[in-house]
Order: C-alpha cells, then structure tokens, then sequence
C-alpha cells in the first residue's frame, strides 16, 4: 500500500519509512511561524519552559502583519514584545512595517517555506503553504512555543481525502477562490475535519501558483489539517528561483489509500459567494445578484496576490467604484504592491477610487482598516464570514473571488463580473 | 488707520466697514466643517436644535477622515452616523474611504475652500486655509453644530501679530515645517494666543502653495486663531483653476494695527526639531543629531502634500530605510497619491522600505496605522509632539521637515540631510 504525500512529508520528519493514519508521531519541523497576535503569547510559553534560545534562528519565522502598522497602544506593546526576542535572539526571518507582508503571502513569495517542509504556525491559515506540496498546519500558541524550543512537534497522522478536478474548461472568471468555495459548499465547514486534503487532477494542474495558494489557503475553513497540491512544473519555477536551501519534492503514490474521494468537472462550477455566517453557505453568484453592499474587500491571505490585483484592476479600469461602496484593497507583500504598480494596477485601482492599503491583514479578521457598523454588508476576498468577523456582530460578510468583487464595487451590489464587463 | 486682512473678511462677513480687535461680530460663515471625530457629536447637537436642514448643504463638509479605514466598530458607527446624515441632508462635499484625503489636504485641493473666505471646522488645524487668504478657525463641535444649523457664528476680532521674513535666501533643505516651528519655539505655544498670526515679507512670497498651507497649518500651535497669508500670483495659480464657486482677495492695509511685528532673516533660519513634549521645543538639527528613533512618520495634514512626497522620495531613492525603523508615508489625498505614484516617488518610498498608507489622519494623533509603545520614539512630519500623542505616555515624538525626516529614516537616528545626500 503506496502513501499519500501527507503520509510522506510527515515519515521522512519523523525519520521513519511509514505512516499510518491516526498514528501519533513526533517530527522535526522546517518553520515554525507566529505573528503578532500569536507571537506574544507563544513567547511568553516559551519563557516559561526556562530554555535561552529557539532550536534555529533561521527556522522560527516572525511576522507582524495582523494589527500593523500597530493599530492602537496594545498592538504597539505586542509588537514590541516580537521584536524585543527577535532581537534578542537574532532571528533571521523577521520584517518590519515597510517590507512585511501578510504572512502567508510573504513566506511563500521569499522563499522561506518550500516544498517537502514540515511547517506549524500559530495562525489557522498556516495550511496555505501546502499549494507548495509543503504540509503546514495551524497551532495554538502553547503548541508552537514548545516548537520554537524544541524543533520539533506531535501530530496524529490525518486522512486523506482527495478532491479530483476533471477538465480544465473553466466558466468565465472562475479562479482558485471558486474551487475551493465549491469544496466547502459542497462537503461543509467539517467536512475534511483533522483529514488532509488534496486537491488533483487537470484542473489543478492548468492553475497559476497564485490560484493554488488561494485554495490551499482555506483548507482550514472545512475543517482540515492541511490542504496538498503535489509539486509539478509550475511549482518549481515558483520556488526555484526563491529557494535560498535545499527541498524536497514528494508525491503521492497511485496506490495510496484515500479516505473519500471527491470528482469535480470544472465546467460545471459557477462563480461561487459565501453567504452569511459560513463559508459552507455557498451560492452562484447568479443566485444572490443584487444584495446592496456596503463595503468590497479585496485582498487578504486569500486573495491578496498579484493575479487577484491584476484581475480588479482589469475590472475597474475606466469604472468607478460605487459612490456608496468603501472600496478597501490590501496587498499581500510590498513586492506584490510594487509590481502591482509598475503594471498600472494600483493607479487605476485608486482612479476608480479605491482605498489601497499598506500590506496588513486589516479588516479580515475585525482588526482595522475597514471595519463594519451594525447592519453594513461586505462583500469581501478574504476567507471567513463568521458572525462579527470584519466589526460589529450585526454585520455580514460575504466572500467570492476578486472578479466578483471588483464587479460588484462598481455597481453598489452582488453582479456577475458579465455585467460590468464586456465579452465577460 | 487701516485694517488687516483678517478683520477685512470678518468685517465683510458681518456686514460692517469696519472691525477693532476686542469687538463681538456675528458673522456669516462659507464653509462649515466637521470629521469623523467632531462630526458625529455636531450632528447630535444639531438633532437637538429642532432643525430639519443644515442651512446650505454646499457649505457644510463632512470628512471621514480621522479613522477611516474604519480603525474598530466604534469607529465604524461613528462614521455611519456621519454617512446617514450626510445622505439625509444630501451633503454636497462628502467622500468615502478610497475619494477621501485628510480634510485640510482635501478642501484646498478640490477648490472647497477659497481666498476670502470664513471658515469654522470642528478640528484644531482649520486654521490651514489661512495660506489661501481665508480666515479660518478651529471651533468646538456645539458650536459647529449652531454653523451648521444658521451658517452663522460670533466671533471676537482677535489681534494680528505679524512675521515678516525677510529676504529670500534660505539654508539647504529649508521648508515652511522650519519657518513655523521656528517661530513657535521663539514665541512659544502660547505666543499667538487667541490672535490671527499673519505670514508676510519675500521669504515667504518666494514659497509654494505646498509649504504655505504647512505654515498656516501650525498657526494654532503657537495659540492663534488663524495664520493668515495674503493671496499673490501663487495662491491665485494654485485657487484658479480649483474653484467652482466667486472668491474674494483682501490685503492688509499698510497702515494695518499689529499687536507686534516680528522680524526674521531667512538665512539665519537652521533645520528644525521640535522635541517632546511641546512644538516651542524647537532645536537645530545639528543639536540634537544622533538621537536613535523607532519610527519616522511623513505625512499628515502639516506634510502630506506632493512636494513633502518628492523630497522624502528624493532623499530615499536608492537607499534604505535602517532596519530598526518602521518609516510611514501618509500622503494626504488620493490626487496627491496618483501624481505621486506617476512621478515615481511612492515607488521609490516602498523599494526603500517605507510602508505607505491610503490617505488617513493615521498616527498623527494617536489614532491608529502607527501607534507608538511605551518608550519608543518618532520622529514625525506632523503637527503635535504633546505627551501620548502618538500612543503610549511613555513614548516621545519630535517634529520637523519630510528632509529630515526621510534621512532620519536612513540612519535610524535624526540627521542632517547633508550626511546622507551628497550635495545637501
């Protein structure tokens, strides 16, 4: 019996030749990530366990992304508590405001997670860097301080389920965010509880790493441990040249054993919005057109990226978003923010008069730069439409792919990119 | 005797030849001003007045400018309060998040306010428009709330004090952030006090609009009620093509009564830093060189114009920020940000490791997108260095010009621009 590339990753770093699922290990980790929600708390364990210094200062990763540039007094303290110890202990990969990115942009983008990697991250959206064939899954913050002491960590071996794309004909403006939304819709917010998924097949393959990242992004948000795309050329040329050490590619073996599989043809998937209060809640954009907004948001983990950037801009070139639309866009790194505005994207992102932010993970998760009153609706890029999740409990969130979003900016309500854009 | 320009416009707004210092006017009002901070606490005022209608819908203007992107969810309701009011009332001069620049940035900018004019706004530094030859002051929200309602306000003629700077001859890198720090710090905080500071003299006909509006922005710093410079071929190339509505030019009388003249030689006038915790606490830069920041602030409604961006970017192009320092960039309007952008200067900010904002009041006053922890300092293009004002008690702010500020960026200490521009 062949193993999956989840089964595999997790023996080689537990230095045995196989695994079984529901098998506890104990494995050596390639990165352990924080941030500065995270990070505070992870030191403060990690002080307690009475050891001077991390396993490897090049493997324990700080990013302060989620309330900087520091949101108010608190923030304040709790970036300076991250960048006390990284100072202290001369942590490697470590960014201030003005080079950080959101951090599951940023570490694929410079190279610090690599295929092959065994990466825990007290962040729950840790499980994006699995687009690279890494598994990379969320911690709390007590799990990860033992890990910056130790290198190492406990897993169960998960399940596989596998999640087949057949085809590559995709309907209009269907991206990464579509796929993965699909998934959810279709097996629940549990559905892949403490499984490992892997998503395959021609449809996969014929996506942009961008798009891969945007699905392994929300692995989490049906429950799983972790969300695998098997290395294949186009991630290699992502990761060749951003590579500063050695990786390891691992496939699964056609005989590996899969606890559901789930076939997909790629024609029949619509454009695809989350409603209010779950990412499982999902429609066709058809389905709920018309739904007055109050704010887009495009940007984020999820969908903060150069082709999410490129694909508004495309929308919102000559338009205008909305009068009564805050339209707020957050790119994932300054390098994808550079690029972005050497191709133009940026200036005619604010033409049409959207608010272009500083990389930060801002209003996703409620902390600033965009959050919402009682009763105000956003329809937004990011990866979570819980109740309260962008401001005020009364308020919705609704999530859909950068197309759907650029769209509905400029005409105040839910539309299929089709209505704004010609031939679209 | 003749008259100054102030008591000129407040005399023709009262609708009387003539005005003495001392004297009780009331007087009608061209622009009437609020933000999201004051705003929301006028409109209650308003509500309780018993009146339907503010009294012209093109004279009040309402800015979200303070905490906008939505900073938290009382942020959010505040600005919501303001956004129905402004629909109620079908407010001519409103802007949301992405058409929004910080309110004293904006106003001039979009020919909003005019030479000549009589201005209230519910923010200290409305005393800005001075530059343009208007009268205009900073007033509490109940008494913004009684403008909105009559378009009316009673004012005391205050006394004009005037700063003659002669000649045209000034140190390198000189701005008008040096001329009006240095008179705060010859003066002191108090100097001014419930008096209309007039700007006179060839050095300060040989500045820019950009820098003008900067001077009088700080007027109320030393106390004043405005800061008032008389229109010339500058202002009039700058208001020309903005305004959409008459406007009027005043002069002061020759034989115009001062309370004092003050003399200045513009050659004798070295860089300035205003340190903590008082903008009169004003050094030359070579004083207190050396002094290791932990963030440097560019921006503002004091230096957040075009050619505040362009000598930042001047000074970082191919360089980069230290490491220790977190340099933000807060441009004060979207236009500002465009020709910016097109110009090249914000992507020469972010290569060099500046974070830059979509326009936002930000940290200038504490509120957020760059909030100071306990012990840490900045150094800061903006207009107030007063305990806590960035953030925590504990932290310190100093103030001076966007040169020095982008080449203390460079160092991680203040510095001379000359140490880190060669010819400078």
């Amino acid at each position: 019996m062949g193993m999956t590339i989840s089964e595999k990753i997790l023996a080689a770093h537990a230095g045995v030749d196989r695994v079984v699922p529901g098998e506890i290990i104990n494995a050596k980790l390639d990165i352990v990530l924080a941030n500065d929600v995270t990070g505070p708390v992870a030191i403060r364990e990690f002080r307690k366990l009475g050891i001077d210094q991390v396993f490897d200062r090049d493997k324990v990763v700080l990013v302060p992304d989620h309330f900087t540039p520091n949101k108010d007094i608190a923030s304040a303290e709790q970036c300076k508590i991250m960048r006390d110890f990284v100072r202290e202990q001369e942590i490697t990969h470590y960014w201030e405001s003005g080079r950080v990115g959101i951090e599951h942009c940023l570490l694929p983008e410079q190279g610090v997670v690599l295929p092959g990697d065994l990466i825990i991250g007290a962040d729950s959206h840790t499980c994006t860097y699995g687009a690279l064939g890494a598994f990379s899954t969320g911690v709390g913050s007590t799990d990860l301080a033992a890990g910056m002491a130790t290198g190492e960590a406990w897993f169960k071996i998960p399940e596989t389920i596998r999640f087949v794309f057949h085809g590559n004909q995709y309907q209009p403006w269907i991206s990464g965010k579509d796929l993965i939304l699909y998934i959810i819709g279709q097996i629940g917010v549990d559905g892949a509880l403490y499984s490992a998924m892997e998503f395959a097949g021609e449809g996969i393959k014929a996506l942009s790493m961008d798009n891969r990242l945007t699905i392994s992004n929300m692995a989490i948000e049906a429950g799983a441990k972790a969300g695998l795309i098997e290395p294949d050329e186009i991630t290699l040329a992502y990761v060749s040249s951003r590579a500063k050490r050695p990786y390891k590619i691992y496939n699964s073996d056609s005989d590996a054993k899969y606890a559901q599989v789930f076939d997909y043809q790629t024609k029949d998937i619509p454009l695809q919005v989350a409603c209010p209060h779950l990412p499982e809640n999902t429609k066709s954009v058809d389905e709920v057109s018309g739904i007055k907004m109050d704010q887009v948001v495009i940007g984020s983990c999820t969908n903060g990226r150069l082709e999410d950037l490129e694909i508004a801009a495309r929308i919102l070139k000559g338009n205008s978003v909305h009068p009564e639309i805050r339209c707020l866009v957050f790119p994932g790194t300054q390098e994808i923010m550079l690029e972005a505005m050497r191709r133009g994207y940026i200036e005619t992102l604010i033409e049409a008069g959207a608010a272009v932010s500083t990389p930060t993970c801002g209003p996703c998760l409620g902390g600033h730069m965009g959050i919402l009153a009682k009763g105000e609706k956003a329809l937004s890029t990011t990866n979570r439409n819980f109740v309260g999740r962008m401001g005020h409990p009364g308020s919705e969130v609704y999530l859909c792919n950068p197309a759907v979003a650029a769209a509905s900016a400029i005409k105040g309500e839910i539309v299929h990119p089709r209505e704004v854009v010609k031939n679209g």
